[in-house]
């Protein structure tokens, strides 16, 4: 008799650990259950579906569920499972038209929830949908077209950046609001600086400091005006972009143990300890953070993707290991790229690391050569023995994937000694002769 | 009294170690010697001179004579060293115009004579000027301008590609000729091969396999035509880009040790063994290979730049290190970028060395993003171990940088193993959710 594998979560993680495990091993059973119509799209994709750069929704879709079904996987989509049974190996699944609850029996679970928006404890807040599905992207695609040109955006972290972007190339008047007195609190103030720059140049207001009081909606339900302490902003459109929680309700509930950082425990195979058969991945999951040697919960389709692929190779009788993370991230925002890896010297000097910082400023080419634009590049190290604890990169194009140098470096565990004598790439149009990541860590050695 | 420095070639490698010296010990006297009438200038930008994308010479220029000598260096232009007295501490310098010798005492030298191009062995190609210097480049481009449309470059090396492509974006007809079976040596021919796509699909001829036979020039010297074993080529201009060697004549001749690669023998501290006070950086001189744990000579401004760094530091007195090279190079060809680190498949099989290789194709963004275009990313690494010895990457904009990741592993000693996990970042529109080279890296641990 096979064995029964299901999947909660049709997201990357899910159906990336789907697809690998029927590969190897094509005997599994596999039934994948996902709230939503859509499987396997790239969520991170959204903000310029908004902006129409990208023109389709199934653009962002890699998997649709029929291809998934053709592969031998069994998706349920508009499938929501509202229970786990570990002891009975069971699970409760509801028919989102139907309302009907089945009992699925599994011998494996994979659990990849994913996460959910937290809207802001505003008044009228908990009306907005996120858009963070591709089902809610298409309605506020739509709205879009349809009403008014004022957006307000809530919440200045990347995702707010880029949805702000996208809008203001739609053509609408935007203004982004944060309690925060920055933008990108992943980043340090400087370089954060640098980002609100670059919206403000694209035609962004940016509001900070600003607490808002209240959403204001007309009968139909749809915003008017968001009320702040300094004002009321005329809003035909909101989006909220203050961050995401793991969703470990339904895990939890079962008797998953939930760690510190609000997500599920998962060993380095992506095991539930304790409950054999058990596995769980992607942005419900804490993952080992290699600088700070401890767990953390940062929601990356990158690390989505790698773990969904080792809990596949495990499930499947492999042995795969996940090494942990580095948080590794990239936008682009307007003009700027912005890019962080590791720890901020915030993040350092919040874990009681005596850190050293620089942020040194260069050019992405040859400072003669067409196209050269500004880069700042910001290194953090251990003070004393020099090891880099990580790095934070702005500017224009080109600018930000140099963070892989800095990630590489960081997972080698080299000192910013080191990294500054590095036999990197020049040519004239594509860097100047000592890279940018090379005059930094130079700076840096040098204190 | 103060202790004297005296600078052979006014090249990147030499003025840096000038200015480096100089800042660290104000009291040093500087001398410093060039044949030509510039200093510091990026040859490297010199193909982008001759296409337009640089307008100016000058734009080319660093740091001109005359700051050098702001700053206190003593910058004779235009005037050769043709001997060293290493046992009396002087050499000769003929000034270029008056032909007149001086004899100057130092206590101190440094040899950054550089690399001089080397004509293949065809009648007629001795007359032709490489256009390695600005002002070559300079003749060149007013050629270039007066005279007819039909160019042969002779050598498809990088430089030999660069040329070609500047060439046709002058409006020139462009024949390149190379005797080898490849374009770019220094690339593996399944690299090399997009490479080849790339100059064919911007309008340049490339004949490879063939051998020249005489360049035909008229009665005022100019070439009228290039023959080779296939048939006459029009050759209004002709541009050899055949490689070069390392200028070591003068050392030699004061009795300084040449390599078995042709430069000449220095220390990790750019000291020349045997022959205290006695320095040399850049292209004339040997540099560690990291990989090949042997000396190569690999020709780069960004070596230059950081020996003559680590030359000046330790000529006022420092103690720093060169910790060696992995010949990383970039050039962007065409519609690719393309680039090396470490050993090729080839040159690890002539050092003896069991190498697996692979070579993987993905797009430099998101699918489904604009812009989105083909990379190919060869990866090299020791059988069994899976130690990584070298890396090679071929792809359309911001394909190449990605180097610098497989460059920063190289120099860390890391796996293919170690590699396909590390943490890179991930955005729609600088990559796909798993980077190119995470990709190879995977393909290639899994051998």
């Amino acid at each position: 008799m096979p064995q029964r594998l299901a999947v909660i979560g049709g997201n990357p993680a899910g159906m990336s650990a789907a697809s690998v495990a029927k590969r190897r091993d094509p005997d599994l059973e596999i039934v994948a259950f996902e709230r939503g119509p859509y499987t396997s799209y790239a969520a991170c994709g959204i903000p310029y579906l908004i902006g129409g750069d990208i023109k389709e929704v199934d653009d962002l879709v890699a998997r649709s569920p029929d291809e998934h079904r053709r592969n031998g996987i069994d998706v349920r989509t508009r499938t929501e499972v509202v229970a786990i049974d570990l002891a009975a190996r069971t699970l409760t699944a509801r028919d989102e038209h139907t309302r009907e609850e089945t009992t699925e029996p599994f011998d494996q679970l994979l659990i990849a929830t994913g996460a959910h928006a937290t809207p802001p404890p505003i008044p009228g807040a908990e009306a907005t949908e996120p858009a963070r599905t591709l089902d809610a992207a298409e309605k506020l695609r739509a709205e879009v077209a349809r009403h008014g040109d004022h957006a307000v955006v809530i919440g200045a972290g990347y995702i707010g950046l880029e949805m702000a972007e996208n809008l203001v190339q739609r053509g609408m008047h935007v203004t982004m609001v944060d309690r925060a007195p920055q933008v990108m609190g992943t980043l340090d103030p400087d370089i954060a600086e640098h980002v609100q720059d670059a919206a403000e140049g694209h035609g962004v207001k940016v509001l900070l400091n600003v607490d808002i009081t209240e959403i204001v909606r007309d009968d139909a339900g749809r915003p008017t005006l968001v009320r702040t302490r300094e004002g009321d902003l005329q809003a035909d459109h909101v989006v909220i972009g203050t961050g995401a929680r793991p969703d470990v309700e339904l895990a939890s509930a079962a008797g998953l143990t939930v760690g510190e950082t609000g997500a599920l425990v998962v060993d380095d195979h992506l095991r539930v300890p304790g409950h054999d058969g058990v596995f769980a991945a992607g942005d419900c999951v804490e993952s080992h953070h290699r600088i700070l040697d401890a767990p953390v919960n940062i929601q990356l389709g990158t690390h989505a993707n790698q773990q969904g692929r080792i809990a596949g190779l495990n499930i499947a009788g492999g042995d795969a290991r996940f090494p942990g993370v580095l948080g590794t991230a990239i936008s682009r925002i307007c003009r700027y790229e912005v890019a962080r890896t590791g720890l901020t010297e915030r993040e350092a000097a919040d874990a009681g690391i005596d850190a050293v910082a620089i942020t040194t400023k260069a050019r992405t080419r040859a400072e003669y050569y067409p196209g050269a634009g500004p880069i700042w590049v910001k290194l953090v190290a251990e003070r004393g023995g020099g090891r880099l604890l990580g790095g934070q990169i702005v500017g224009t194009e080109t600018a930000g994937k140099r963070i892989d140098t800095i990630a590489t470096a960081l997972w080698a565990g080299m000192t910013a000694d080191d990294l500054q004598f590095v036999d990197l790439a020049y040519a004239p149009p594509v860097s100047p002769v000592r890279d940018p990541v090379l005059v930094a860590a130079r700076a840096l050695a040098g204190r």
